[in-house]
């Protein structure tokens, strides 16, 4: 069945079990290719610890051997210079550039509005206490491309950078493999985010080269944006090198809706989901049979005319379906147990909804706050947490750009009071030479 | 020599090199401890993730058998029950017991003034856009324990994921190898810290049950503490699978001091900080050589009372020393490139230093905002990056306990606005059913 109606009981063995990234198996298919590219067989994650290794070692070579190997791409030189992007920005029609213009205009305003200032605690006995906070000095924006570039995502990511003063913005992003370029409509976001440096490079060598640098790629600070397997992969194992944003996994929509809804445009949202990636999630969370079952016909029906129609097959059949609930209440905490990525709320009374949603990493209010809107212009970022790290991470956003630095300015005053209690707590942990520095300010 | 006096140059290459997990090598008898332990050669990483593999597949019962085989402890039954935390704090010595809560309630207060709340931008036109603030639900707290039992870290992290209204918050401490049971201060800091479940279970093996969940402890979203190699490689391994806060590593401290700084507060600051651990790092930055001659003096005349003098000299031998710059601005951009765990302006003006400061975990203004009271009782948590990782990270604070969740709650008029860009964007990167979901609302 394509979209299965399923009641809460059953759908909790099925379509709502808890996913992580402990749980990862692999295809076999994936498996054989990283064989024949390594002549051994190996685990997708020793593959990628195996080009990491490399590029550090062996830099610039080490990089283009990889990008041939696996990419099949020769790209150099790889920096794309300011100019092109300028030019392939000239060269987008018109509706496009606007649109992405209005797309990067309204993240950054969005982000300019998010609060993330230093703040400080002044008392006259105590002195000051509080944390500065500092953008980033660099930061590396992976950008899929190849087969399936995604401007969008450029933006979602460089444009928040922008805003909170990072200094040094660069992206990777794979060219395709037959020009060896990459596409026009990913240079030209980045002209318009305002990118410092481009590179023509994709894959686990990206990765490495961003976080280790290269004879020609100074290292950044932190590494973000999706990827595929390898870059996933690669981000993990570099992390600590660098910081990265997180693991970015198949995408997941959970739509709740009740007998209000229009079954066309919850079907639309639905498929809009389900055609990412034959491992996308999109699961209609319902009290109204009725509406299931017209939810159902639609997606049947409007399947037809959809180009990625496969994709949306194979996702939607084994990973979608419609989950009965006794009450809307209750599909709320269905949808806090899955933390889905995207939860939308397509009901008469979404605010009511809103004070029980605890774990999502955006949450769509009403049936024109639809999630294609959140993919391009609504202004928060659609870089979400997946697989269930909703439960701890959130959207990209302009906390990602910055870190704080705590500061302490204490009062002779409060110095002299406090010594005792921080020397007291030391001799208790065996650290005298610390019980010492504050007897030195008695 | 023990505390060598260098020039800038110098120290480039030695003791100001950027530090990375990247660059991590062995000492061989650790490699011979884990041969042994495994029967068979393995790197620390290879056998931190057989030992969360095994966890994760047989649960209670690899739990007992790792924290046999590697900590030589049976803990049974692993979690010690609140009363037996509060016996803890009954039977504490009166003035410690005081100490440990006034650290707790200058940790609580300060993370209480941190601002991190929901925020909307509303507009007539375009509705309500903005972020949702909510707690994690379940946090777990390692806090180091066997020979250097360190209450003061299970404050420093389980206070605050308190404030920040984290529902259930639990901690793993490994007992004493000779009597099996956890020292009473720690279940003491527990105690007053409010921690909901506390298991007697240290290394790799807490971290994976923390991670996966056994048949007795149900896993945490997100672990957070410092602790040994294997703690961390384990907190670097299941990333993904839950949250991390960072993978700190050994201790820095720098001092940028002048000729006003009095050398002998200067020495006991750097000689805390060496006390921690052989690999811990105590710098100082001067333009002033006699302020460097003297600290040198009195490090040497200082270092023959404390305790853990052996220590000391290891670390103070190979990662210590005073580097002499031009002038102050030089030594914080020396100390930014750095970007050391905590840095400490004993200087005459040190507020004018302040706004140079770009890279560090906390700044400690004036001599008397001294390390020591960090450590235990200023306020802000007293895990903060290390390695150079403060390029990019941040100390433990309310932001580790807390994840956003983007809201998009758009009006009728501005999604048919925003839709033909959405549809526009879409249709660029080939998605035609998200160009039919924004159609859908026109």
């Amino acid at each position: 069945m394509l979209f299965p109606i399923l009641d809460l009981t059953e759908a909790r063995q099925t379509l709502l079990r808890r996913r992580s990234w402990a749980q990862t198996e692999y295809p076999p298919a994936l498996l054989e290719r990283v064989a024949a590219l390594f002549g051994e067989p190996l685990t997708p994650e020793a593959a990628v610890a195996r080009i990491l290794a490399d590029v550090q070692r062996r830099g610039d070579e080490a990089l283009r051997e990889w990008s041939w190997r696996i990419d099949g791409v020769a790209p150099e030189p790889w920096q794309v210079p300011l100019a092109a992007q300028r030019e392939a920005l000239a060269r987008l029609p018109a509706d496009l550039r606007t649109a992405l213009e209005q797309a990067a205009d309204r993240i950054a305003a969005f982000h300019r509005r998010q609060p993330a200032h230093s703040w400080l605690h002044t008392d006259p006995h105590e002195g000051v206490l509080g944390q500065i906070v500092r953008p980033l000095d660099a930061v590396g924006v992976y950008v899929p491309g190849g087969t399936a570039p995604l401007p969008s995502s450029l933006l979602m990511a460089a444009v928040i950078a922008r805003v909170a003063g990072v200094r040094r913005v660069i992206a990777c992003s794979p060219p395709m493999r037959g020009s060896g370029r990459v596409t026009d409509v990913i240079l030209a976001a980045a002209a318009i985010a305002g990118v410092d440096e481009f590179y023509a490079l994709g894959g686990a060598q990206a990765i490495a080269a961003m976080a280790f640098g290269t004879e020609t790629i100074a290292p950044v600070d932190k590494i973000v944006g999706p990827g595929g397997l390898f870059v996933t992969l690669a981000k993990r194992q570099v992390f600590g090198v660098v910081g990265i944003d997180g693991l970015p996994g198949p995408t997941e929509t959970m739509v709740i809706a009740d007998v209000t809804a229009d079954p066309e445009r919850v079907a639309a949202d639905l498929l809009a989901q389900a055609e990412h990636d034959v491992l996308a999630t999109a699961i209609l969370l319902t009290p109204s049979r009725p509406l299931a079952e017209a939810v159902q016909l639609a997606i049947a029906r409007r399947l037809e005319s959809l180009s990625r129609a496969e994709i949306i097959v194979t996702s939607l059949g084994s990973r979608g379906g419609a989950v009965l609930t006794p009450d809307l209440e209750t599909a709320v905490e269905a949808a806090n147990a899955f933390a889905p990525e995207h939860l939308c709320l397509s009901v008469a009374d979404p605010w009511a909804l809103v004070p029980r949603v605890r774990h999502a990493g955006g949450v769509f209010v009403g049936e024109y706050s639809f999630e294609v809107l959140g993919d391009y212009v609504a202004g928060p970022s659609h870089v979400m947490p997946t697989e269930g790290t909703a439960r701890w991470a959130s959207p990209l956003n302009l906390e990602d750009f910055i870190k704080r630095i705590s500061l302490i300015a204490l009062t002779p005053a409060a110095a002299t009071e406090l010594s005792p209690i921080a020397a007291r707590l030391a001799l208790a942990e065996g650290l005298d030479a610390h019980a010492a520095a504050a007897q030195a300010r008695l």
